[in-house]
C-alpha cells in the first residue's frame, strides 16, 4: 500500500514530514484530518497516534507511526537511496552531528519558536486571543541566545551538522518560515550567517511544495 | 581513546547518558565537568558543546557531541552488539515504534516533567526560590494528560514501545527518579499500569549504578 500520511498541511508538524517525503522524492497519499471536526479526536485516528495530533504515517500493511521527527527518521533510515541523502550509517562521526543538530532543534530552538509563532500568527489566526507582546519579547530573548550559538556554527560550516543541507535543517522550516512572515524575522535578520541559511534553507523546491499544498 | 563522558552526575541529561552507558556495558571514562565553578561555560569546553550544557560526549580521536538523547542514540548505533538491545535495524515495524515513543519522552514528557522537578527539587536544592505550588499543580494536571495515554499503552505492553525494555523507557528514568522522591509521586501511584513500568524500570541496575554515581 506503500505510505500515508495523516494529517492538516495547515500543521508545522505536518509540514516537516511533508517537506522530507518531497526532500526523498517518495511518492505517497496525503490523507487529509479534518482537525475542525475533531476527527483527530475520534477512535479510529487515535489508533494511529494515541494522542489525537497530526501527524500519523502508515507504511506497508504493518508500520504505524507518530511524532513528526521520528518519521522524518524513519523514512530517511527506510528509503536511504531515494531523493536526498540524509543518513550515513557508515561514518560515525557525521552521524554523531547529525543527531546532536537534530536534538537542538527539537529541544533548544522549537519549543521557543512554537511558542512565539502561536503567539503571533495562530492565536489571531483562530481568534483565540490578542497576541501578548510582553511574551513574545521574552521568547525571541530566549530565541536569540539559540541564534547566536548558530551564528558561530554557520560560520564554520554551511548547514548546521555539516556542508551538506541535514536533516536538522529541514527539521526548523516549519517554524523558520512564519517566524519568517512575522515582525520577529529581525532576529534572524540581525545574524548574518543565519540569516544566508534561513534563506538558503527556505528556498528549496521541496519547501515551495509544501507552501503549494498548504496554500492549495 | 575509547569513550569519554563529560558532565556531573547531579545532572538529569548526563543522567541520561550514563544509564545507556551501563546497559550498553560499555567501559567509559567519566569526567566530572565542575559546574560550580562554570567549567561548562570555558572555551575548551564550548568546543565539546557550543550550548555550555552538559553532557558532551567524545568517541575515538574524531568524534565530539552533545545532546543527551543524541547520545543515547549514537551510542546505541554504533555499540550495537553490547549489553542490552535496543536498535534493531533490520526490524521497520520496531524501529518505528521506538523512534515515535523517543519522541513523545523528549517532546510530551519532559518539558512538564523537567519543570516539576525543577520547582520540587532544584529550586529549594540550589536556594533559587520557593516552589511554586500553582505552577507544580498546573505541571501536574499537563503531565496527567500524558501519563493516560501511557496508562493506556502500558496496558497492551510491558513498556512504552512494545514488550522489552527500550530506549524511549530509558529515556524517562532521571526525572521519573525525582518524581518519585516527591509528592507528585501520587499522579504515577494512581495510573496501576505506570505505577507498575516505573517501578520496574527503576530497578534496573543500570540506574542503581548511576544513583551509586550521583550519590558518591
Amino acid at each position: 500500500m506503500g505510505i500515508k500520511l495523516y494529517g492538516s498541511a495547515m500543521s508545522t508538524a505536518v509540514q516537516r514530514a511533508l517537506v522530507c517525503l518531497y526532500e526523498k522524492e517518495i511518492e505517497f497519499e496525503f490523507v487529509t484530518v479534518d482537525m475542525r471536526s475533531g476527527e483527530h479526536k475520534k477512535e479510529h485516528y487515535l489508533a494511529k497516534n494515541p494522542f489525537g495530533q497530526v501527524p500519523a504515517l502508515e507504511d506497508d500493511d504493518d508500520v504505524t507511526m507518530f511524532e513528526s521527527r521520528a518519521i522524518t527518521q524513519y523514512i530517511c533510515h527506510n528509503y536511504m537511496d531515494n531523493g536526498t541523502q540524509f543518513i550515513f550509517p557508515k561514518d560515525k562521526k557525521k552521524m554523531a552531528g547529525i543527531a546532536s543538530w537534530i536534538e537542538v532543534e527539537s529541544t533548544k530552538f522549537d519549543p521557543k519558536a512554537s511558542k512565539l509563532v502561536f503567539e503571533l500568527i495562530f492565536k489571531p489566526m483562530f481568534g483565540i486571543g490578542p497576541t501578548d507582546m510582553g511574551v513574545v519579547s521574552e521568547l525571541e530573548d530566549e530565541l536569540c541566545k539559540v541564534l547566536d550559538v548558530y551564528e558561530t556554527r554557520l560560520g564554520k560550516c554551511n548547514y548546521l551538522s555539516g556542508d551538506d543541507f541535514g536533516l536538522a535543517d529541514l527539521h526548523h522550516l516549519p517554524t523558520l518560515s512564519l517566524i519568517m512572515d512575522s515582525d520577529s524575522k529581525k532576529i534572524v535578520e540581525a545574524r548574518p550567517n543565519v540569516s544566508k541559511w534561513a534563506a538558503n534553507i527556505l528556498a528549496r523546491p521541496s519547501w515551495a511544495k509544501v507552501l503549494a499544498l498548504k496554500n492549495n
